[in-house]
C-alpha cells in the first residue's frame, strides 16, 4: 500500500518530484460561477445574499436577520457543551491566545544626528472577516486559530461566516466563536459569503482582509476579491513530514502519519528514516493499526495515492530534502531535535522531539495551525498576529536634513526624467 | 482644471467615493495570452522565453547567454555614471539600507514551567526574483528600494530581470543593480520574465518570491504564478493625499502634488485643507508652475481626471477623511504633525512637516518606496525585509507538557471526528 523509496537511488529526485506534484490549475467552470456570484452580491446585496444562500445550503430564510447568530445564540452553544468540550475549548484558547501575544508587533521611531525622524507605526485591521467551513469539515479549532490572532492584534470587529446546510449547526463551532471573541457571525457560506465580506451588503459589512478555509468556490472567490480585501494564503491539502532517528515508538509514528492522512484523500504523509530496520517497524505498526481507525478508508487512500515511506542516508540528508520539500508540518521525532534546528530552513511548524506529536499542534500548543502548504513555507508563514497588523513608515525630515536629502532626490529624480518630484524636493532648499 | 469639494455638503461622500473608484477588472484577452505564454515557458524553457522575448522586446538573441548581463557589465555601467548619480545613487543606497535594518525580524523562543518550549524561527527566503520594468517607467529607485530589502533579509541569490527593447539599457538601472547586491540580471520582461523566474529555465534558476512593478501582462502573471512563488501586492496607480493646515508655501504643496501627478494620467493627487482662502492659493501656484513643467500634459490631465482640492471642517476631519482613503502616500504638512499621528490608521507612509516633500521619500529618506495603493493600506504594508524573510513555528513539548495538552487535544480531536489525530496524542498519555 505505501511506497517505499530510497534517498541513495538514482531516480530519487524524479520520484520525489511526482510524489509532491500537485495539480492546482483553476478550473474554468468555476470560475466563471464566482464570478457570477461576485457581480450579483456586489450590486444586489442581502437580496442576492439571500437567494444563494436559500438555494445552496437548501435554507428557507426570508430576511438577512435570520442568517444572523446573536452573541446569545453564541453563548448558548458555548453552555450547552459536556463540561469536558468546554474546559478544553477555554484551554485551548487560551495557550493559543499566550502563544500569539508574543507575536505583536510595536511600532518603532529613530532621530538622526540632523533632527530627522524615521520610524515605522504598527496599527491594527479595522474589522476582519473569518471563513469556516459548514458540514463535514466544520472545526472549532480554526475558529480559534483565526480569530485569536485577529483579538490579539486588536482589530475591532471579527465577522464570522459559516454555512449551516439545512440549518443545521455545530454547537463547537459556536462556542468557539463566543471564546474567541467573534463580534458578529452569519450563517452564511461559499462565493456569496466571501463577496458579502469583500463588498458588503445592508447588513454585512465589508471587511479589510478575508481569513479562513473553504471549498473551491471559496478559494476562486477569495483570488478574486483579492486586492479588493487582503486574503490569507489559499490553502492546498494537508502535509506531514517526519524525519525519525529510529528511536521512537513505532506505534507513535505510524499514528501520526494517519493524522494527517485522516484529513482528506489528497493529504500527504512521508516519513524520512535512515534506518531500514526502523522503516519496516513502522510499516508493520500502519498495517496492525490501520484496521482500528474508523477514518481507514480515507487514510488508506491517502497513504496510498501520496505517502511515502523514504529511507535517507543521513540525518543532514532528511533534513535537506525536509528544505526541498518545505513541508506544512515537520515532526522532528529525533533525541536533540535542538540540535538539527539551524539546518532546516523552510516548514510551517516544526514539532521537535518525540513527545510533540503534531496535533498537539493542531488544538493547544499555542502556535497557529494555519500554516502554509505545499511547498509555500518557502515564501510564505503561519497565520498570525502579523497578518492582522500592518505598518506604516514614517518620515519626519528636518530643515537641515531636507537640504542634505533634496540634493541626492534631486540628482535622482532628473536621472528619472521626473522633473515634479525634483523640483518638489529643491524647493526646500534654501 | 482641477475639481474643488467641500467635505460640508451632502453630496460629499459620494463625490469621493466616485473620485477614488478605479477600474481593476482582468482583462480576458490579456489573461488569456498570459496563461498561454506561462504554460508555454513552463514546457520550453529558455527556447520559449528566448522567442518571446526576440518577438515582444524587438531583440535578436540566439542564446540564453546573450539575455544575461554579466556583474562586469553592472559595474561598468555604475563606473560610466557621472561622479553626482554615482554619489547620490550611493548614498540613497546606504540610507535606505540603514532604515531596512531596524526592520529585521529574530528568533524567539520561550520555556514553560513543565519545561514545554514553544517559539518562532526567523529564516531568509532562499532566492528572490525582482522585476523592473524597462523603457520609460525605468526606475533605478525601484532597484534599489526591491533587492535592498531582501538583501538585509538575507536573501542568499536575488535576480533581475528587466527587458530591454530593441537592447536599449538603462547605466542607472544596471548601476543600482551593481550598487544593491543584485546576484543575476536577464534582459527578459514581459509575462516569460515572470515565467521565468517562477518555473526556472534552463538558463534562469526558479526563485521563490517575485517582486517588482510591471504592465498588465506582468501583473496578470504575477497573479497567475501566486502559489508557486510568493508575489508582492499589484499595485494601482500612485497616490498622494496632502493634509494641510494652510501654513506651508503654496508653491511647495502644489509641486508635491505635481510630483505624483506627473506618473501617469491615473495617478491621484488630493489636497484636504480647512482654508479656503490657502486652497485658492494653491489654485494660482499651480496655475502659474504648471506651464513651467517639462511633463506639463501628464499633469494637466491627471489633476483633471482624478485630483481635487477639498476644504473640510477641520484637521481632525481630515484624519477621518485619510483613515477612509488609505493613501499610499501622505503627507502631513501641519505644524506638530506629531500630536496628529495618533489619529492616523491606514496610509502607506507618512510624510510629516513642511520639510518632508514626499519625494525625499520616494529616493533616499530610507523607507521603502513600494507601498500599498487603491485603499490597500488598510491592510496591507509597505515592501519591507519582512517581505524577504519567514516563519517557522516551533513546538518541543516535555513529558510532563504531553499529558497535558495531550488531554486537551484529545476531548477537541474526537468533537471534530478525528481519531487519529486524538489517537496520537493519546499515545504520548502514561
Amino acid at each position: 500500500m505505501l511506497r517505499r523509496l530510497d534517498s541513495s537511488l538514482p531516480e530519487f529526485r524524479q520520484q520525489l518530484e511526482a510524489l509532491l506534484a500537485f495539480e492546482t490549475s483553476q478550473d474554468p467552470q468555476v470560475e466563471e460561477r464566482v464570478a457570477t456570484i461576485l457581480a450579483d452580491v456586489k450590486t444586489r446585496g442581502d437580496a442576492a445574499v439571500l437567494e444563494y444562500t436559500n438555494r445552496f445550503d437548501s435554507m428557507n430564510a426570508q430576511v438577512m436577520s435570520e442568517l444572523e447568530l446573536t452573541q446569545s445564540e453564541l453563548k448558548a452553544a458555548f453552555d450547552r457543551l459536556p463540561v469536558a468540550q468546554r474546559e478544553a475549548l477555554q484551554a485551548a484558547a487560551e495557550r493559543v491566545r499566550r502563544y500569539h501575544e508574543h507575536q505583536k508587533m510595536a511600532s518603532w521611531q529613530y532621530t538622526e544626528d540632523d533632527g530627522t525622524v524615521l520610524g515605522q507605526q504598527v496599527t491594527a485591521l479595522d474589522r476582519v472577516g473569518i471563513y469556516v467551513p459548514g458540514g463535514k469539515a466544520s472545526y472549532p479549532s480554526s475558529v480559534l486559530m483565526n480569530a485569536i490572532p485577529a483579538h490579539v492584534a486588536g482589530v475591532a470587529e471579527i465577522i464570522m461566516v459559516v454555512p449551516t446546510p439545512r440549518g443545521e449547526k455545530n454547537d463547537l463551532v459556536l462556542a468557539a466563536a463566543y471564546i474567541a471573541g467573534v463580534s458578529r457571525a452569519f450563517t452564511v457560506g461559499g462565493a456569496q459569503a466571501v463577496a458579502a465580506l469583500a463588498y458588503g451588503t445592508e447588513t454585512i459589512p465589508p471587511v479589510d482582509k478575508i481569513t479562513g478555509p473553504g471549498n473551491a468556490y471559496v478559494a476562486a472567490a477569495k483570488r478574486r476579491v483579492f486586492g479588493v480585501v487582503g486574503i490569507d494564503m489559499v490553502a492546498g491539502p494537508s502535509e506531514i513530514l517526519v524525519i525519525c532517528d529510529g528511536q521512537t515508538d513505532p506505534d507513535w509514528i505510524a499514528m501520526d502519519l494517519f493524522s494527517q492522512a485522516e484529513h482528506d484523500e489528497i493529504a500527504q504523509s512521508i516519513l524520512l528514516c535512515p534506518d531500514a530496520a526502523y522503516i519496516e517497524k513502522v510499516r508493520a505498526s500502519i498495517e496492525k493499526l490501520l484496521p482500528t481507525m474508523p477514518r481507514q478508508e480515507i487514510i488508506r487512500a491517502s497513504l496510498s495515492n501520496r505517502g511515502a515511506l523514504i529511507q535517507v542516508r543521513s540525518l543532514e540528508e532528511a533534513c535537506e530534502i525536509a528544505n526541498w520539500i518545505a513541508p506544512e508540518h515537520l515532526e522532528l521525532s529525533v533525541a536533540e531535535p535542538q540540535a538539527w534546528l539551524p539546518q532546516l530552513r523552510h516548514a510551517g511548524a516544526i514539532f521537535m522531539g518525540k513527545y510533540t506529536s503534531e496535533s498537539l499542534g493542531d488544538y493547544c500548543a499555542g502556535p497557529n495551525h494555519v500554516l502554509p502548504t505545499a511547498r509555500t513555507a518557502r515564501f510564505a508563514s503561519p497565520l498570525g498576529v502579523y497578518d492582522f497588523q500592518k505598518r506604516t513608515s514614517l518620515i519626519m525630515v528636518s530643515e537641515t536634513g531636507a537640504q542634505k536629502l533634496g540634493q541626492i532626490a534631486s540628482v535622482l529624480a532628473h536621472g528619472e526624467g521626473l522633473q515634479g518630484h525634483a523640483r518638489s524636493a529643491e524647493l526646500r532648499l534654501k
